[in-house]
This record gives C-alpha cells, sequence and structure tokens, in this order.
C-alpha cells in the first residue's frame, strides 16, 4: 500500500506542472487561504454559500493567490495578513467571473456550468456582490489602508475594462492597443495588485514595485494566452468551450492580428463572422485556418513572451531566493501553455 | 392628516420643510459630498460618468449621506473623512440600486427610466461594481479601518438582505418576521453604518451604539414606509410607479397583515393575484381596497411609527443640540410619509 502511494507520488513527480510544484511550495499558505475562502464566504442565507462554494471550486487555478503569497514568501514571512489578502483577491476575481457569466451570457465557466445556468443571473449577480463584499473585510484584516487602497483602485480598473470590453464586442476593427488597454484593466490591474499587496503584507516596501510590474506583465501575457487558448485548445483542455470568445463577437488578439494580415476577400468573411447576427456554426473552424495560417497564432504567442521577459527583467531587482526562482517559473510556465 | 391619496400637497410641503432645513443645516457639508460623488464617479470610460451621473442625480433624497453627516454633526465635526463617507455610502446605495434594477426588471427608478433600460443590464451590473470599488477606495480617505470593517460587512449584509428578497418573491404566505429580516439587511444594516460610521468619522466612539441604534430602526421605518406607499401614493409623489413590488410578487408588510386578516375569499384572490402568471390588470386597485378595508395600511403605519419612536429614545442617549433634534425631526418627517 505503501509502495504504491509512493510509485504514484513519484510518478506524479515527474509530470508534475510548475503551478503544482508551486502549490506544493505554497501548501501551508494555500491551506490557510482555502480555509478562509470556505469560511467567509459562510452565510444563513444557504444560496450564498452553496453558490460561491460552486463557483469557488470549480477547479480554479488559483493563480492569484499563488502570485500574492509567492510575492510575500519572496520578500519576506506570510502570517494572517497575507492569506487574508490571497483570499480577498480570488474572492474579488470570482466575483468577477460571476458578474462576467451574466454579462457574458456564458453557459459554461472552468468546464461546468456556469452559476447563472444554476441558480440564474439575480442569484449570480447579488452573491458577486456578497463576495466583493466579504473581501473588502478580509482586507481590513491585513491592518493595512495602503493594501485596502491598492485592492480598491485596481477593482474600480476592473470594472472600467470590463465595460471597455463590453463596448468593444463586435468592433471589427478593434485596434491592437484598445485590446491591450482592456486586458491590461480587466485582468493584469489585479494580477499587478496582488503582487505589489502581496509584497506590502510581507512587510517589504523595497521590492512591492518591482513585484508589482512582474504581477502587472504576467498578467497581461496570462491573458493573451488565455484568449488565444480559445482558437487553440480543445474543452478538455482548456476547460471551456473553445470559441466562446468568437461567439460572443469579442476580438482578442489572434483575430486582430489575422484580420490585419488579411486578403480583401478574408477581410469580408472577418467582418460577417465576426457579427454575432451574421455568424454561421461553420465560421468558426474557418477562423482557426486563418488564424494559423496567416501567422496570428506564432505573433499572439510573440506578444505574449515579449511581457513574460519583462515580467522576468521586474525579478531581477529582487534578492535572488527560490521563490523568486518559482515566480520566474510561472512565468516560462504561462508561455509553455500556448505552445 | 388624513390618509388618502388626495393629501398630495401637504405631503409634499411637509417633504420641503425637513429637506430644505436640514439641507441647509448641513448645506457645506452636502456640497463637499456632492463634488466627490461627481468627482469620483470620473473615468476616461465615458459611459461610467454618464450612467452613475444619470442616477446619482436623479433625484435621490441623499438621506443615507443626510444621517450619515448629521451624525457626525452631532457628535463632533466634520471634514474630509466624513465627507468621503458620505459619499462612500452613496455610492454603496447607489450601486445596490443599479443591481436592483436589473434583479428586480425595472423600468423606472426614481421617476426616471431605469438606467438599464438606456444602457442595458451589462452596463448597470459593471457601473454598480465600479460606483462600489470607488466606494471602497472613499473609505480609505477616512483613515479608519473600522469604518471600512462597518461599510464593507454592512455591504455583505445588503447582498444577504438582497438574496433573501429574490428568494421570498412570489412566496405568498411569507411571514412578517421574515419580511423584517430582508429590510433589516436590505435597508437598515446601511443606514445602521452609516450613522455608525458617521460618529466614528467625527471621532466619537462613545455614541457611535446610540446613533447605529438611530439609524437601524430609521432605515426599519423608512422601508416600511417607502413599501407601504406602493399601495398609497401616486406616481408624482413617490417617484416610482404605484404597484411595482405588486406587479413583481414582492411582499410587503401590507400584504402580509391583509392576508393574514382575510376572509377565506379574499384569501384566494390574494393566492392567485400574488403569482405574477395568474395576476390580472385589475388586480392592484382590489388588493389596494383589501389593504385599506382591513387596516392593513394604519397597522403598517403603526408598526412604522414603533421604530421611529425606538429611534428617537436612542437619540436620547446623546447630549442635545440642533443636530440631535434635527434626527429627531428627520424620524418624524420618515412617520408623516405614510399619513
Amino acid at each position: 500500500m505503501t509502495t504504491t502511494l509512493n510509485s504514484e507520488t513519484l510518478e506524479l513527480d515527474a509530470t508534475r506542472t510548475v503551478a503544482e510544484r508551486l502549490q506544493d511550495m505554497l501548501a501551508e499558505d494555500l491551506a490557510a487561504t482555502e480555509a478562509l475562502l470556505l469560511e467567509r464566504s459562510k452565510s444563513p442565507v444557504a444560496v450564498i454559500p452553496d453558490l460561491s462554494d460552486y463557483i469557488v471550486s470549480a477547479g480554479g487555478k488559483r493563480l492569484r493567490p499563488i502570485v500574492t503569497l509567492a510575492a510575500a514568501r519572496a520578500v519576506g514571512n506570510t502570517g494572517h495578513g497575507t492569506h487574508a489578502l490571497a483570499a480577498a483577491v480570488e474572492f474579488i476575481h470570482t466575483a468577477t467571473l460571476l458578474h462576467d457569466d451574466v454579462v457574458d451570457n456564458s453557459d459554461l465557466r472552468r468546464g461546468k456550468k456556469a452559476a447563472k445556468k444554476i441558480w440564474g443571473n439575480s442569484a449570480s449577480i447579488l452573491v458577486g456582490d456578497f463576495l466583493f463584499a466579504r473581501a473588502f473585510t478580509l482586507m481590513v484584516e491585513t491592518g493595512s489602508l495602503e493594501i485596502l487602497n491598492i485592492l480598491s483602485s485596481a477593482s474600480s480598473v476592473i470594472a472600467e475594462g470590463e465595460v471597455r470590453q463590453l463596448q468593444a464586442t463586435g468592433k471589427k476593427d478593434l485596434a491592437a492597443s484598445d485590446y491591450m488597454a482592456i486586458i491590461e484593466a480587466k485582468t493584469a490591474a489585479l494580477f499587478e495588485a496582488a503582487a505589489r499587496a502581496g509584497a506590502l503584507s510581507a512587510g517589504s516596501e523595497k521590492y512591492a514595485e518591482s513585484l508589482a510590474q512582474f504581477g502587472r506583465n504576467l498578467g497581461l501575457a496570462f491573458q493573451i494566452v488565455d484568449d488565444a487558448l480559445d482558437y487553440g485548445g480543445t474543452t478538455a483542455i482548456i476547460g471551456k468551450q473553445v470559441g466562446d470568445d468568437f461567439r460572443e463577437g469579442k476580438i482578442t488578439l489572434p483575430v486582430i492580428i489575422a484580420r490585419q494580415r488579411a486578403s480583401a476577400e478574408d477581410k469580408i468573411f472577418w467582418d460577417r463572422a465576426l457579427s454575432v447576427e451574421t455568424q454561421t456554426a461553420q465560421d468558426l473552424s474557418h477562423a482557426i485556418h486563418l488564424i494559423r495560417a496567416s501567422g496570428a497564432m506564432e505573433a499572439t504567442a510573440e506578444a505574449a513572451l515579449d511581457y513574460l521577459d519583462l515580467a522576468k527583467q521586474a525579478l531581477r531587482h529582487l534578492p535572488d531566493n527560490e521563490w523568486v526562482r518559482s515566480l520566474s517559473d510561472l512565468a516560462d510556465y504561462c508561455g509553455e501553455r500556448i505552445n
């Protein structure tokens, strides 16, 4: 029995991803964070913990808490403040997902039925509000007004990014710079805030800016990769239906580049296919073909790798230790996902 | 004053007298608060200030900022911290309204077209999130973690109340105690937090609990009255369509009492009419008739007056000054609205 378990562990060791290795290194911190996520989603109103446990436990990668905790470890020690912060960051992210699903009208989330398909739009909106409020109660426990300022500012920037994205839906000639402004706000701002506040929660002012730059660039790359996988993965791998963005008329980098490089004929295809009203069921596979044939997927991967380079450069300002190295590995891992 | 639909002019006069006196007394504080509401709803994403200015300026009574500011004045001096708090409280309230309109599917708000009818559900959800985030940034400027704790806790309680209300929709046999639990969470919690935090923002720990009890009971009475007006006012007076709650199947105190007192025949009416599916256009006027004939409106008014008495009793712990007296007048005014 013991032998079996050991060989299983060894087998797992061999195939462990960087994220899993980080999870091992952060096991204690993550356990404390998970306990807070569970405890603070409690409510006498049963649907609230039901719905939030459903989405909080729905196979999320805990990437934002991991960045928070590893940033803290890289520059100091963790304690209740850092754990509360990591849980708060995940609650903010979760609240955003719940509201996103209503805004995007998505049916799947993290490979499972979206919460709104089970509990309805209204409950998803209100439980999102609940988790957002609980995030701020958790942050009070860091004892730092500066951290509250960083995360509340990031939260308003996220909402701005979501509104920008809403307005860009179906805008076929969206510029790459507009796309970058959207993902900087809706995704990178929270990674940046998580890393900066993580450092501050461990008592380090000195490296907070470098870690913030790491978080920002990792977040940009992460979103570029995530958007690219919507044209290059399978449901099993990426945990969502391929082509979600395409079907919603959400314009992302692979499409922007492919459309820029398109022939006059292909431009006509893109303009029709990117309108939800005139899109047909066959358009997705042709869109994927054009994205690959034009080299847009490679160009997208290069853009992501450039941001990951910037993320790793920011880490060079930090003292060399196992946490800084693992954050650098995390950036590499993010780049590997797209290839 | 008589309890009829025809006392419109008298009610409006009473409104002007109390509101104008309080607004005069608080003129400087309210101007500072308004300036913050305008300034902090700014965003490079134009739809955000457009939508939030629309709802923030939509004739709201600023009752919550007034309670916040008057509570602070009653026990000390106001300054940027109190003004930031008052603006934060109004932003939280506004965010709740925006999400409420989506959840309730209301077409009118404060007598105007609901924001979601102009900008859509998605923008209303996201701008609500934006204002909620900005509320917390404002609160950081109070410099008080305790205030942030009070308001973030109140915000999660509000969301709990909204979920409870959602679940109670169409529940014809809703108990009065369930109704009270709903309005305590969705309305009284914010008034309580506003008054408590207002006192703290002026540096007074000593009277914070008494002011919190004032706020809580005022909030309960205010919501009871507001719900009662849905069966007893006109669009011109209360700024919303009469019968909104009825049409949405929202069960409030006048209905609960009328249904408890109903004959077997009238119970059949209530059970059919309170189901959105089986309700007819004529049911509202019969419901209003039954509410009046059964004395349910008077009983509802009495319940409100009881809470207003408790609110005024809480003020007796405070030193006598013009601010405490004006808070007491505010309670009286709230009671006059129903008659």
